[in-house]
């Protein structure tokens, strides 16, 4: 049978292209963002421990209130604002289904959406997917990926309705500042345009910098959608456990999605999750954590011919390769991955053009065995 | 914000009203579609192996080898069908995302979709955020809910493009025979119409039926996806994972939506299904064992004054009261749980319009002594 294809253009993911590649060649994969290292054996054991209590029938949609309790706390604790477990937290399969849901809940047919690129790969096929325009703003390395406000205000028209957007950010490590945010609301108030906070890297945050969460500027909080994962905070990306904090009208169209897009939630991991983040060290202690995997990384290519800015958050290093080849990105860490044996991801396939910026990212989240080898082969570029 | 809702009359689900119900009343929960008792202890000690191995991570977008490979294999020997692990065969966050991730897949803006009602809650949404129309049959239980395959053909317009099922179908308990499959062949073959098989309740099935999965069709293989659970079969519905089987044309385009959905699903539960699936009593067992079920709850129930035809299949039992009361079945229902503490669903609600049918679904997957207790109650009556 042939298939009327509702997305032509979308071939094989990067991350599956360099992860096989560096399978098929024996490198070490620093391309896919997944910790090399298992999580924490507390939190496993919670695991095993309701599955063999039997709680594994359906949660209840929203998720178990436990887990939504104890979000509610640590969100009021670190940031000063409330999310009511009831009504305005949602636990779903992941921060890509809390992206996907929350974009079928905004995005009406023909209704336009500000996207800054480089960025995470599901944010366009959401939104097409569900019949809106992407209209993009690009942010370089040469600007050190600043975000230029007047030229978001710039893109804005009758049709915008939303804007997403990625503090901690992959690829590139930048992080938004409360100036950003001031300026974003400056922008959004007194329109009716919702706004999308993909925070999945809240806890892997770097030096002086901290967390702007949306959600701490009160034009932004009352129309986000703030997306968050487990899987990046607690090394088990795999469980794919997420969550979306949103005021109570948004959350309830947003739970109107959800429960047909997954219904609910794998049952024992929320209720091993909601006991594990009773102790604040389990995520508090999450910074120095990869703020030592990031020095130990920056360590290993100290000499080489790389430049970059240490990046500020996430567990990605962009590198810049200028003074090393003209090459462009995908062929270089094609040539990595088979000639040294490094895998990287070029930063090139997170625009949705063409583009020549010369960077490398590089996911710092692996063992240190792993970070020295890695090192010691980039130096020899 | 105010937010233009997309699902304006969409409210709770008939489900979170009844368990909640239930809950304030210290009812019998017969309503909600989930067993009352634990899986297989060997089940929940893989999993527990597989967390403490550390299988925690991203697993592969179409789920992970071992895992596809025995869905293959057990396929293949049960209908004699081949489905190729690597480019047919998707692991997702149980049916619900396969059918949200194959409707996504088919529907373009404006396409018809045929439904036949009663019909799983999800689908009708699944239909309409894709913009596509759902076009009703309604089965009706004076008939036995049969299906009418000359109604099907005379719904088929210029601009269907999907039909979708359910064998064994929640909530009437029926099945589908050799011939229904004949007979629907016969309607698309030479069209380009595609079909979604939900056979969740694959392995619950009873007396001398047999599970004619569409699959076995070579029509209807070409053009389906079949969507599976198991959730269902192995007493793990709050663990979501599920799966979709399709031609390789058809899998390409669904794990293109399924990637931005969800992803993945969760790694080490992956891992565990994949060894349990490789003894196959593991699933052989549970027709009887789920017989057991239904003859016991009819068992409790006999003498009292509600009709049925014994469920063929799935975990459901329809009763008829229409020689009890004269009120509606939401009423009955909300009545029951009050007065006789015993909770089931009203079939209406599986219509998109109210209807006067008079039936009542009650959910055995139960331990006994709660089939017992309902049992007495409903006797009573
Ligand atoms: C920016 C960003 N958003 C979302 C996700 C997806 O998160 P999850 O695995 O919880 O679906 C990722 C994972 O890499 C990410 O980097
Ligand atoms: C007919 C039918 N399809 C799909 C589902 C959902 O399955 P899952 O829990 O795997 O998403 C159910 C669950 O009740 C069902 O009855």
């Amino acid at each position: 049978m042939k298939i009327q294809s509702k997305q032509p253009d979308t071939g094989t993911t990067i991350f599956t292209v360099m992860s096989k590649l560096a399978g098929d060649y024996g490198a070490l994969n620093l391309s896919q963002g997944f910790p090399s290292f298992n999580c924490s054996e507390k939190l496993t054991d919670l695991v095993a421990f309701y599955l063999k209590k039997g709680m594994n029938q359906y949660a209840p949609m929203a998720g178990i209130q436990p887990l939504r309790e104890i979000i509610s706390q640590k969100t009021f604790e670190l940031y000063g604002v409330n999310y009511h477990p009831d009504s305005e937290i949602t636990i779903v399969s992941g921060a890509t289904e809390a992206l996907y849901a929350a974009v079928t809940t905004i995005v009406h047919e023909g209704d336009e959406v500000i996207l800054l690129e480089p960025c995470y790969d599901s944010y366009t096929p959401a939104i097409t997917l569900n019949g809106g325009i992407p209209v993009y703003i690009t942010l370089s390395p040469e600007n050190a990926y600043k975000i230029d406000w007047e030229l978001v205000k710039s893109k804005i028209s009758e049709k915008t309705r939303l804007i997403m957007l990625n503090t901690p950010h992959n690829p590139t490590g930048t992080v938004m500042s409360r100036e950003d945010l001031n300026q974003l609301a400056e922008i959004v108030k007194d329109t009716d345009i919702f706004i999308i906070g993909d925070e999945v890297y809240e806890h892997i945050i770097f030096d002086e910098h901290e967390h702007w969460s949306l959600l701490r500027n009160p034009v932004l909080k009352e129309r986000s959608f703030i997306c968050n994962s487990f899987g990046k905070t607690f090394h088990v990306t795999g469980w794919k456990v997420g969550y979306c904090l949103a005021p109570k009208q948004l959350t309830e169209e947003f739970r109107k999605v959800h429960q047909w897009l997954t219904f609910s939630t794998v049952t024992p991991i929320q209720y091993a999750l909601a006991d594990f983040l009773k102790d604040p060290d389990n995520y508090l202690s999450i910074p120095k954590f990869y703020q030592d995997k990031r020095d130990k990384f920056l360590d290993c290519i100290k000499g080489s011919r790389f430049s970059y800015t240490p990046a500020q958050g996430s567990f990605f290093q962009c590198l810049n390769y200028q003074n090393i080849t003209n090459e462009n990105d995908f062929n270089l860490a094609v040539r990595l991955t088979k000639e040294i044996g490094v895998a990287s991801i070029p930063v090139s396939v997170f625009y949705h053009q063409k583009n020549d910026f010369k960077i490398l990212r590089f996911c710092f989240a692996k063992d240190d065995e792993t970070l020295e080898k890695a090192g010691e082969q980039l130096l020899k570029l």
